[in-house]
């Protein structure tokens, strides 16, 4: 199997590493725009060749698209013009209901497997990849109905091998349920971080000052624009509603502190830590 | 060297430990007003012997106050009372201007130190104690010309056992700072949680699309309420101001992202990606 990634970044880049190394594919095609992504994912080894789109769609078996969610949407159905029935194209995209309606109508629709694999970590580049950074996670199908059957049991088999549990959701479904659950912590972090480094001139304070607490509130404050500026504005509604119910529990929580409501600080904190029977 | 501790949760459970272990302490006497924590803390022998809080004060060199900070302001100015010149109390509180002004005109006032291991997790009781908690993370002095020098001495011998880094602050300036890096970022987990906990009713959701960015974001919403009503409220002004300019923030954010002005966006994700200089 011929396994092109087009975008060697994190996502990219780790199932790059993952996907070869425990045999699912014999060759690993990359695709990397950037040339310094493009250097650096050569001289890592990440793919067994960089390759131009072109070169990449037409020797794969399986192409991956691996790079921020505005730039798929106008990549993918190029890439479906390209294609022929014995080949299968994903995304790993974070947003899912943009991306699908864009090739709707595309003749080569059932080739296309729409995924998000649920896993990542704040860091972005070839630099970022890593093994094993898939086990375990959940692995979102967005729309399967669309896709040829086949095609999707191929990418079930792939994400078998990357350790992922798949779960399948409606486009609009997962952009709605990623906006409560993902989307809305990056940008509780981003505001903390913007928070701190305002009120905050002294930097020596802020790393003294953070206990583990702080650090793994602040850590998404550290992700790529690149990655999270379409994310957000894609799923801008969903984002906004989100927002704005956070902003109403922020303004609850300051109005009990502010009249030393001690008990409704209380109330309130009892409720969110139901989170502790969730997660661990 | 005796040492007492009263609280045998995770903050004085911990110290229990790695002081008795490093042989700093000969004997560790706790007192525990909780009979489970009491009983489950004996059941561990995190001490030695459990105490009556007068027995623990007549018998220990050093007396370490490790109880949630409303209690502990209660609870000093009578422990001072009990005190001779042969004994150092500390607390090891959160919050640090209330407890230093309670005990300001005191006749023993010199016998306390007060500090702030900024250490912890979002765990409490005996079961949350654990060796090494204190290793390379920094610990707070305050107001030490009001303390003995000898006893500041002993204890930064004590910190210093514990492998921590000591920082010598007024305890205004405390409370600033930690309301900047570490209250505020209970109260935005806390309102995280509350917010996904109301807009995403399937728990089952929350589990399979929380990627490793949310637990850490969340993580701390899982503090107790015990620890956070009295730092909340004795903090109030502080906290107050710096949920104001979070609130902003976070307007800031949301009227970017309603505009779709990615510019804006990426200019604040960039702003916030500054925090990637300071911590790790």
């Amino acid at each position: 199997m011929i396994v092109g990634i087009i975008g060697l970044g994190l996502i990219g880049g780790s199932m790059a590493i993952d996907l070869k190394r425990r045999g699912f594919a014999g060759i690993v095609l990359g695709v990397e725009s950037d040339p310094v992504n493009a250097a650096a994912a050569g001289k890592m080894r990440l793919a067994d060749e960089i390759v131009s789109l072109e070169d990449c769609v037409g020797r794969s078996d399986i192409i991956v698209i691996a790079i921020p969610v505005g730039a798929a949407v106008k990549m993918l159905p190029g890439i479906l013009d390209m294609c022929d029935s014995g080949k299968v194209v994903i995304d790993t995209c974070s947003t899912k209901s943009q991306i699908v309606r864009a090739v709707h109508y595309h003749p080569m629709r059932s080739r296309y497997v729409a995924t998000h694999p649920m896993a990542g970590t704040e860091y972005s580049g070839p630099w970022a990849a890593m093994p094993n950074l898939f086990d375990g996670r959940a692995c979102i199908f967005a729309n399967t109905e669309e896709s040829d059957p086949k095609a999707v049991k191929t990418i079930e088999e792939m994400y078998d091998v990357l350790n992922m549990r798949p779960i399948y959701m409606n486009a609009d479904a997962h952009d709605v349920h990623t906006a409560y659950v993902s989307h809305i912590s990056h940008v509780t972090s981003f505001a903390l971080a913007l928070t701190v480094l305002e009120k905050e001139k002294d930097e020596k304070h802020i790393f003294d000052l953070a206990s583990g607490g702080f650090s793994s509130t602040v850590r998404l404050a550290k992700s790529s624009s690149d990655m999270w500026v379409p994310i957000l504005t894609q799923n801008r509604d969903n984002v906004l509603h989100v927002i704005d119910t956070y902003l109403e529990k922020m303004q609850e929580f300051r109005d009990a502190i502010a009249e030393y409501d001690s008990d409704k600080i209380e109330d309130l904190i009892h409720e969110a830590n139901r989170i502790k029977k969730i997660l661990r």
